[in-house]
């Protein structure tokens, strides 16, 4: 057996709990040193944070920056993933003849071909991402669509999964602010989930789910574009979903005006957020479709962004059985963050 | 609308996510008092300590008690959680007209029926589940099964989670040596993936995925009646399944003999984690059956036990995709598992 050091990355989808996995030696230590992890937050002195302008050559290669108006050498730049969860250079999977319907009675392999890039949101160390004017989160908004554009002309990358993690709790291991972009070569479950959800409701009423989506009292706000709202089955307290009020499957159909609206939506809800719950670490995922979707499904399917605040953590209940314990009602989380006044 | 201190739990099931949540009030501080978690651990005092000995009446009441032979007025108790997730008043949802298939646009309602109960795995507050004898552990196992005996007399109870949290951050809020029994009245999205799963390869093959599982290089150890792997596809670092060699779909099967050797194998995992991994916060869960389960899917699944360490913690990808990034191949864990030396 190769050593854990040098091994590729792999995807292994158990049959027992069809879920796939995605197995990255890259992000190991030794498995004998393995220990659990301190609680203390790795909090990087700016002088040696890797993000910040000047360290640009500690990183991963770079892929593309925007210019900065203000002299400084750039505003965004996304980068490489200098411990990738996949690798881009294992190749086509698929080509390799690593079929990935092959199954066993363990499972399914396939190879970790796919990539896991990193966009840095400010060159400012101290600024985080509800810092930024609509504009500027407009702009790191449309670097996710610049990205997602890129990727999607790999034929063999089937999904792209643009998330960020803020806070050592929720998975940050740099507090410089920061996002992700995962590109996958298979639908991951939740998605697939999504487009059957989304197939039947469209089949039993002839209409988009999230084009139909009830506020009335889910409601937190509204912008030209878009519309916040605390979903009706919450899985976490103070959830929140930013939905596009016209319907529209890809994420990377943003336009340069929705993306300016959307990003003054998105920095309301994180103030919001922070002030209410005491700045708390957070996620927040891009919800979009799979790149290869037949346009019979479009109509089907529609984007959001969704927003989950580390509240309650995970214990064995919602591990063992899927299911989430929510104490607090949407409807009580949207009265609460629709009337949250944030201090100038 | 009721004062969310009032209000009765509910669960909702997601349009979109297809996922039930269970919204419990009564696990809630007001909506407006949420904040962020303090991250420091909150450890009782012993003298403090409702589970311990001459606490009984700080608790929840007692559904009953095993003795104890060594003087003492109990060795275990299983008692009502005093924050119960689900309410064991509320009555039977389905004869309430409460259809849980009525879907709206936004998804389905079903009124929170359901039982929330703590066994308290021994008296004294300074002993963990591992530092008991296989007999004594096994006698733990056997009070899981009394209760999930007890709660299948209920038509409207459909599954029954037993847990294990230990350590603040796997979700423990007590200290002091306990687990969990929560009996839901759906059948939750884990447990219907697996099921499908189970039928598809039966279906495909003549045989039970789990009395089929290969083992090899996964293996970590056994006994009798049971082995421990690393399951091919383990979605967390170290994960271990502890499965019965012979087929058995309910957990509740379990007889006396194999209790104390189930036992034997459970305190031998739980040591070689600990050991091997700094003692990390843990959860289990026993994978089983749905209590209504027709005959003719007996053949297809197979009850196991699964322990995942908390090393890695959960962020934005695992989130938003439902895949799982694992740093450790299973066959590298299982090496390191089989080989730890435990000091005597």
């Amino acid at each position: 057996m190769a050593s854990p050091q040098v091994r590729s990355p792999e995807l292994r989808k158990d049959s027992v709990t069809k879920r796939w996995v995605v197995f990255s030696p890259a992000r190991a230590k030794r498995p004998s040193d393995f220990k659990s992890k301190s609680p203390t937050t790795q909090s990087q002195q700016q002088q040696e944070c890797p993000f910040c302008l000047g360290h640009e050559h500690e990183c991963a290669p770079e892929i593309f920056r925007v210019p900065s108006s203000s002299g400084l050498p750039w505003k965004i730049r996304v980068i490489e993933n200098l411990y990738p969860a996949l690798s881009r250079t294992l190749g086509d999977p698929f080509a390799q003849n690593n079929n990935p319907n092959a199954s066993g009675s363990v499972g399914q392999v396939l190879g970790g071909f796919g990539f896991h890039d990193v966009v840095i949101e400010t060159p400012v160390h101290s600024v985080q991402l509800s810092d930024l004017s609509p504009q500027e989160l407009g702009e790191v908004l449309l670097a996710y669509k610049k990205r997602i554009q890129q990727l999607a002309t790999h034929d063999a990358i089937k999904y792209v999964q643009v998330f960020k993690n803020y806070g050592a709790s929720a998975g940050a291991s740099m507090s410089h602010s920061h996002s992700q972009i995962l590109a996958l070569p298979v639908v991951p479950p939740t998605v697939s989930t999504r487009l059957d959800s989304a197939k039947e409701f469209f089949h039993e009423t002839g209409k988009c789910s999230l084009c139909e989506v009830r506020v009335e009292d889910l409601l937190i706000d509204e912008s030209s574009h878009f519309i916040s709202i605390a979903p009706f089955a919450a899985s976490f307290p103070f959830e929140i979903w930013i939905i596009p009020r016209h319907h529209s499957s890809h994420f990377h159909e943003l336009d340069d005006a929705k993306a300016v609206d959307l990003g003054s939506l998105l920095k309301l809800m994180l103030r919001k957020m922070s002030f209410q719950l005491n700045n708390p670490p957070f996620n927040f995922m891009i919800h979009t479709s799979p790149l290869q979707l037949p346009d019979s499904q479009l109509p089907h399917i529609h984007w959001f962004l969704q927003i989950v605040p580390q509240l309650t953590g995970i214990g064995g209940f919602e591990l063992g059985s899927g299911c989430y314990i929510n104490p607090v009602f949407p409807e009580d989380a949207a009265k609460v963050l629709r009337e949250v006044h944030i201090p100038e």
